[in-house]
């Protein structure tokens, strides 16, 4: 397989490493890069892992037989809407986005042909950002989940599945709004708790100081995963509202159990919930991050 | 200073580390272990941490100047209870327990000379536990909590801060109510919420399966906090009751002022709330752990 141009919209760390991938393992003639800022697109020139960048989109796309959206997920709809004029018919469109669900159904439409839309969520990540931090071994051994549809075409998908191989990484293929709910529990819900923990800290002081200094080891590990882009999970509650919803209401349940337990003294019940949690540890799964 | 014999009650990864700085810096002529497996105390002999061990607690703490309480923290009351009528007059009794607040009241009243008791709490700790893994370095630049109260003896205060500047690390005197209440919200809090964040996510099925074999980075942190000792943690839970249910209400009420942006989908009001949580990681402190 390779294409003659590749297209990767939003050239970060994993447009970048994507962009690696395909550069190392020969699969484009050509590839070129769109995004907000032109700093970093010469910078990604400069790095060898794009041979050239436009800031304009259609021109970007112009003649390319395989485009990536890598932007935060929150920009598909506006990228597919601009870009569709300039599409040609055998082009195959596919993303890196966190959400998949009905957004997949809406670019399916907005997208001159929709079948040759594929979804691919590569669960993979670092805790920089950056093409900077880009490299062609960031998938290598971590699960990329494709979430082809009805409408989706064999061969489109055929050649998202043979992309993706390449990258070393392993192929799960499910349904969008599946793909949706487990990420709401896996990864959504944790960004959310943490979130939501390091603000709780920020604000509480005790006698009139801040507690921030005397914060330890496993506070640390929050403000690391609390540090990810605000952009990027922004966008990802937004689009997977109704499912990170559902799983914030069965976390407060677990917490309200917990809390309950606590306030009834109930040593032997927090035990049993603790150790619990210990035990998923050994059996949680070995992707990457994100 | 040199203690004639020093008790550790609890050879584990605290009480061992502590017992190794002793050792290397030649603090005691003696170092003594107490523990409930005797299996852990014979490897901690053979690893040189202690010099020999006793299965009689008040064997262990007779002649004893120095007796250093590294079990988990519900296990005090009944030691000090216990070890009470062997303790020599002049013995100083400390410990490494995350919860002090009126526990140390009830240990003061507990011991034969509670005015020789001095409340520690090095903010140390490792993923791993156990005397295998306990360093003569552990403390290096981490903080240690002291809290001594009204009743204090300056000399048994000043001995327990000269054994804790001897570990290398940075001493903070407070007292042990504010102590409690700073620890609910940068240590305490954060493993409930890991506990119940990995619970939640257990017993999430998405069609009929589970979602664990998903996971990636983030929720892998949390598994890691929440594989810490659950035992260790119901005694913190159940002792730091007050504090830390008032934690979870604030922590409840920050989740749901989240949660509200997210339905009614304010995305600048999302950032906002991720841009702070961002900030607080290059304001975080710079010690270890748990």
């Amino acid at each position: 397989m390779q294409f003659e141009k590749i297209a990767i919209l939003g050239v970060g760390l994993i447009g970048g490493s994507l962009a690696m991938v395909c550069k190392q393992k020969g699969l484009a003639k050509l590839i070129v890069g769109y995004g907000r800022r032109p700093e970093n697109l010469k910078k990604a020139v400069k790095l060898g892992v794009i041979d050239r960048f436009f800031q304009d989109l259609r021109e970007t796309v112009q003649g390319a037989d395989l485009i990536v959206m890598a932007t935060p997920v929150g920009q598909f709809e506006a990228l597919a809407r601009e870009m569709a004029p300039a599409l040609s018919k055998e082009a195959i469109v596919t993303d890196v986005g966190s959400v998949k669900g009905s957004l997949v159904t809406r670019l399916e439409r907005l997208l001159p042909n929709g079948s040759r839309f594929v979804g691919a969520h590569p669960i993979a990540g670092k805790e920089k950002t950056g093409v900077e931090v880009a490299s062609a071994t960031l998938f290598v051994g971590t699960q990329c989940i494709l979430t082809p549809t009805e409408r989706t075409n064999p061969s489109a998908l055929e050649s998202v599945k043979a992309l993706w191989e390449a990258t070393g990484s392993k192929l799960v293929l499910m349904d969008p709004v599946q793909h949706d709910q487990i990420l709401a529990a896996v990864s959504h819900l944790p960004h959310l708790v943490a979130y939501a923990l390091v603000n709780t800290v920020l604000e509480t002081k005790v006698q009139g100081q801040e507690v921030l200094p005397f914060s330890a080891g496993g506070f640390r590990d929050f403000t690391r995963i609390a540090a990810s882009s605000p952009e990027m999970w922004r966008d990802i509650c937004l689009l997977n509202r109704d499912p990170l919803l559902g799983m914030i209401e069965a976390y407060e349940k677990t917490l309200a159990r917990l809390k309950q337990l606590i306030r009834q003294g109930d040593g032997k019940g927090l035990e049993a919930e603790f150790e619990r949690a210990k035990e998923a540890r050994e059996r949680s799964g070995r992707c990457n991050a994100s």
